[in-house]
């Protein structure tokens, strides 16, 4: 797996009841899976040759985040890598004009957008969809990052000058967010979870309630079944998260596509009898998918971020000694990082029948974590 | 942890998410643990100046065998070395005599039993309580070694002659095999799970179902607080297993004692809301214990001995493929072994509600696994 963060990480733990053990292409030796990994290689995801070198003796490789160059994937490919997902399928997670250019084609339903490179491109765009309008960089964006929503053409003048490749879209209406996680095997066997809400604040996913809360039945099957399209057409290899927007009139749009496990089916560790982590590497080993029973009426997965304090590594102990103690039910995941304001540096998932209650219970261990003894 | 055999492997599995990484002590770079985990020391558990050398910078020590040396362990605690479980309590998991004297003195139920060192005294045992007569090694037996069932004195003489420490214990009228597995922390908070029915073949564990099937409600809760009290009694620090036999006069006798995650619960990785491996690091960690609950009403474990067969790291990739795709909803553990006659080298766990189905269902994938095509 190429990419060491907190996904690698839980896919290395998934790994080993397969009888497997990744080699881990990681930016530095203290990242949250080379910490764990036994095979960890020190080396440049942008660099051809330090790819080329990590490949070396792997049946597979597959990817902890979006940013490895896709060029570079192709040339590992046409050299004999396999690599799971392809470039093919890989391009309409990293590149949101090409994303929405082919999910147009499909006619899969997504907010009104345009590919814009000047003022003139915005205000045209917004004459047909309205202010303000959300302006996004075509690569690279995440947690927010690279989304501008903007009233007015003049505020996007520094942007549209920096040279960035950028998309508008329309501001929906929105109900929610939902995510629909799948995963897909080479020679095309589909799984599917139960559709998730996924709860945002300042762009970062905070909580993920499995399944969403009073969904209407067909439409959670449209979303899954959209989701599972996607994943066809798009030959996609391992898990799919298709983030949704639910519409204040009842209607699903894509937002946007990641093709690796992802922070809206964290909860399936404990809430399904599959975790994406295990169905992700089972779909890139080429092995049947496994089941994605729950097992729990209701999940509730809630982030961990680091809160404004500065948390020693001994305050960070003592907080999970306290939570684990007032929460012997509360699952606690820890990425091995430092507790910085805003990262993400762990997650808290809680399971029961009352979502009120499961939900509260999250939440609360997550802000302890969080905060220690600092809450509101 | 010391010795990097499945218990370590998937010990280190159930740090990942607390945050925490094992180094583990390994015979050898290729030990199941030791091709997972980050920091691993080949080095000889014998060897005190080994065991030293490892734990420095170590939180805590604790163990993946009842194989080192007690006084190498009391001599690093007195170094200041945090030992979990100390020497103290794991004398009586290592030492048969030393554990049937310490239980005769708590007035808990076992087998009648006798030092032996000659004829006279088995003959003498045998006049107690008839021939046949089981006699153990009191140190180094498991899966059946060091166990021998003997219809006359002249039948153990080579075995007397030996020089072997032996015990001689009654042949009790056994309905079936019970384990009682309880996590102690330091402070003495105490959690169980419910006691399991295991099921052995020539001395090895071949099966586990949890909860014990039709067990009587009383017996269930004797045997608990049983071994809760086994568990402060002896001052145990982590998972300690207590094996126990149930008479056919519906009595329980406690078998054997062990002080470390155990084959009895491995179904709790996917039955119990914590595994015996979360609640053995939350133990030796001293964080609270996690919640036992379970997560269907029948969890029934297999293990995955080796077939007759040698078969190929690819006959063993083909049998997981055709089994996960016979068996979307059984979970495989493999543990990183090659797979010799008769050796453990993975389980399968089934979950359910129907216990004929469940059993039928793990016994089928375990046998396919095991045996491949050539299943009877």
């Amino acid at each position: 797996m190429v990419g060491a963060g907190q996904l690698a990480r839980m896919t290395h733990q998934a790994a080993i009841p397969l009888g497997q053990s990744l080699r881990i292409l990681a930016d530095s030796a203290d990242d949250g899976a080379a910490l764990v990994a036994h095979d960890v290689v020190v080396g440049d995801y942008r660099n051809l040759e330090d790819l080329r070198a990590f490949a070396v003796g792997c049946d597979v490789l597959t990817w902890d985040h979006e940013h490895v160059p896709n060029e570079h994937i192709a040339a590992l490919q046409s050299e004999g890598v396999v690599v799971r997902p392809g470039p093919e399928a890989l391009r309409f997670a990293q590149d949101k004009t090409a994303m929405r250019k082919r999910l147009s084609e499909l006619d899969i339903p997504c907010p009104r957008w345009a590919p814009i490179s000047s003022q003139d491109d915005l205000d045209a765009f917004a004459r047909d969809v309205g202010w303000p309008v959300v302006v996004k960089a075509a690569r690279g964006g995440y947690d927010g990052k690279g989304v501008w929503v903007i009233d007015s053409a003049a505020e996007a003048e520094e942007l549209l000058a920096s040279g960035t490749e950028l998309i508008a879209e329309e501001k929906v209406a929105l109900a929610r967010e939902l995510a629909a996680d799948v995963a897909r095997s080479p020679w095309g066997q589909g799984a599917v979870w139960p559709v998730v809400e996924t709860v945002q604040a300042d762009g970062i996913c905070v909580e993920v309630i499995a399944p969403a809360p009073d969904l209407d039945a067909e439409l959670a099957e449209q979303a899954q079944q959209l989701a599972l399209r996607i994943a066809a057409e798009l030959d996609v290899v391992g898990v799919l998260a298709v983030e949704l927007f639910e519409t204040t009139d009842g209607r699903l749009l894509v937002n946007e596509l990641a093709m690796r496990p992802h922070n809206s089916a964290h909860w399936t560790i404990e809430g399904s009898r599959t975790s994406q982590f295990e169905q992700h590497l089972r779909a890139v080993l080429d092995y049947p998918l496994g089941t994605t029973e729950l097992t729990a009426p209701v999940v509730v997965m809630a982030n961990l971020l680091g809160g404004p304090d500065d948390v020693t590594p001994k305050g960070i102990d003592e907080r999970v000694h306290h939570c684990l103690a007032h929460w012997p039910d509360v699952k606690i995941h820890l990425y091995g990082k430092g507790f910085r304001p805003g990262r993400k540096v762990g997650h808290v998932t809680a399971l029961g029948t009352d979502l009120a209650e499961v939900r509260a219970r999250a939440r609360a261990a997550a802000d302890y974590l969080s905060l220690g003894d600092n809450r509101g």
